[in-house]
């Protein structure tokens, strides 16, 4: 192939290897759009529940259709008791993003549709994950802190109803808006990293809560979903402003990354952190504190110039950079951040596993299977001759 | 990208992404090489412990290496309590694949090695898991049906041990030396679906075992791992070699597959399976019932006839179509196939997870994160216009 030199070691990056309905990124204009519209058009305007029907169905749904997503989504919230029983036995310690890749998987042996490979099972795993996994992170929170996990409760919405499982208290009407807010940016991005893996593990034809699980473990790695909760601990680690220009510097002398900053995609701020900035501002003036938000925005400026005067290049805010300090202002805490991630994301990987099993041009999947090329030893021959232990 | 059509949708085939010193598959002459020896080579003169060095120390060991990796695994081979606790919480119908990946997810909530990202703590996860496996795996098969698990002895082999663990009763050496072959066989092949899954993973700087349990997510689907299983499904239904030939007729007819034939990589038959074939008679023979073997060999012959004849072209045995009456002679559960592969395959799977993160020419992962090309809904406009819900 032509231009193997171009792609050997480089992740795809910039390489175009499948089409898809669900989602486009357009990196130079800073565009993010869902099924036609642009995310920062939907976002305070839509519920989280709305954007699933949205991705699942590929239309926005009318009135009677959303009350039955919402109440479908309500009536699989619960999760089996022989599940907590299971994160009983987990040591405390555990990182929440490790609890929910093995909670994902547990869940398939509790459900009959993960034997069944149609688009009807699918569609309905999809709206299992969605509703089953808030009350897995949020179970996860209250049994690591020996509190007992607090049921889901039917009177509220998908936002509303995961900040009440984790904290025991119903939120106010601004909490939760902002909640969904962030639910809605960060649900779905086309090929990014866990995507990616969700939909390969899906190629070959396994269910939707294996393709999951793969999809948590990208998620939780440093350079992806993991990324929000470091800029959180970076940001404390700051402490405050006046130590912005010092710690830039030796970011900069050691040749590290200053968290959230900079995107696989993005060629300008990234859409969903110009929505998220403001929020992260409101909730900072509410509780009376704004210094995290102030933190931020001083760290970006700085960063942003430091980069052009050093580096002679721009480097922009993504969407970890502001959802930080807005998730730490709502009491969230800092090691859950990327487990909301997810709760958001599972939205965008069931679309993408759907269509990557069920949808598109042909009616298999092509599994995902490319090639490498061999640069090891050859012990100098055709091929290494065996040699016997004695010989050694 | 000037070659974007010819990759778009294909997954991957025959794209070249990546080098790696680990393995190197000649799909034209079916040759597999693991760190430059031919798999056949190896073989039946190795163990699979031995394997398991070469494969992470990337070359073959001398006698005192060996005994050191043996007692190492031999060290590492008990589970968490907490772990079995964990396990008997699950319905006894899970599917042992599903239980696997739960498991292994879990087994990071035991281990602060998945906290710290280094080559030397990813060697120490690998050994944990190559050891660990084969105990998990075993003690499922023992819990789902009601019995208690088996301890591993430390006066067994890897091979022995796994069929110990599994049975209760220590096998004889004909039937270690066959399965340790197996094991030998399946170790390692390049970028297959599972070690790409993994390795993506591993691209986020995500650890270990979140990436094996993606590994493990892909190797369960149909298309993937989850085809040894399959192939014996098929033995199983076909029944009698009289009935090879009405069963291809169906087939052939019907537009469907015929498990265990056709392979991503090779065009002529997989080296793994001209190994595997005289083994499955070998242990027919033993058993005193050929029925699966013949029927193997009678399916291979007649499907090539008719592909030759009625499709034009050639089709070959890959690995699952004789390792699948193999494992059934060996009295293995025909839903085992797939963890076996599995306990075989995270050699090869560790080996690439840490080539990803520390070995290559860059120091840090390069993130994989393709693009895709958006063909959806754009309202047939620049992009949707949001319309209020009493408007849709």
């Amino acid at each position: 192939m032509e231009n193997e030199k171009s792609i050997l070691n480089t992740g795809l990056r910039g390489v175009t290897i499948a089409s898809t309905k669900i989602s486009d990124v357009d990196g130079a204009r800073g565009k993010l759009v869902y099924r036609g519209y642009q995310a920062k058009d939907l976002a305070g305007k839509i519920s989280f529940e709305e954007l699933v029907f949205l991705l699942l169905y590929e239309r926005l749904p009318k009135d009677k259709e959303l009350k039955q997503i919402d109440s479908d989504l309500k009536n699989e919230r619960g999760i089996p008791p022989e599940l907590l029983s299971a994160l009983e036995t987990r040591p405390r310690d555990a990182l929440p993003m490790d609890i929910l890749q093995a909670a994902i998987s547990m869940l398939a042996h509790h459900d009959p549709d993960s034997r069944e490979y149609s688009r009807e099972a699918a569609l309905r795993i999809a709206l299992k994950l969605i509703a089953k996994i808030p009350t897995i992170v949020a179970a996860w929170e209250r049994i690591r802190n020996n509190r007992k996990p607090v049921k889901p409760s039917p009177d509220l919405g998908h936002a509303a109803n995961f900040l009440y499982m984790m904290t025991g208290e119903k939120p106010d009407d601004e909490r939760t808006g902002f909640f969904d807010v962030c639910l809605v940016l960060h649900a779905e991005h086309s090929f990014n990293a866990s995507t990616f893996a969700a939909r390969e593990v899906a190629s070959t034809k396994a269910h939707m809560y294996a393709a999951t699980a793969a999809g948590v473990g990208s998620l939780s790695g440093a350079l992806h979903g993991g990324a929000n909760t470091r800029v959180m601990e970076m940001l404390l680690n700051i402490e405050s402003a006046e130590k912005v220009d010092e710690y830039i510097e030796n970011i900069l002398n050691s040749g590290g990354v200053i968290m959230g900053l900079g995107h696989a995609v993005y060629q300008i701020d990234d859409p969903r952190a110009l929505i998220l900035a403001p929020m992260s501002k409101k909730m900072g003036e509410r509780t009376g504190n704004l210094k995290w938000y102030e933190l931020s925005k001083s760290l970006e400026h700085k960063a942003k110039e430091a980069f052009r005067e050093k580096k002679g290049r721009d480097i922009y805010v993504n969407v970890d950079f502001y959802s930080a300090s807005l998730y730490y202002y709502m009491g969230i805490p800092v090691d859950l951040f990327t487990p909301i991630f997810a709760i958001s994301r599972i939205a965008g990987w069931a679309a993408h596993v759907i269509e990557e099993q069920f949808g598109g041009a042909a009616d298999k999947p092509a599994l995902y299977r490319p090639e490498s090329d061999y640069i090891g030893d050859y012990c100098g021959a055709e091929e290494c001759s065996f040699v016997p232990m004695d010989d050694r």
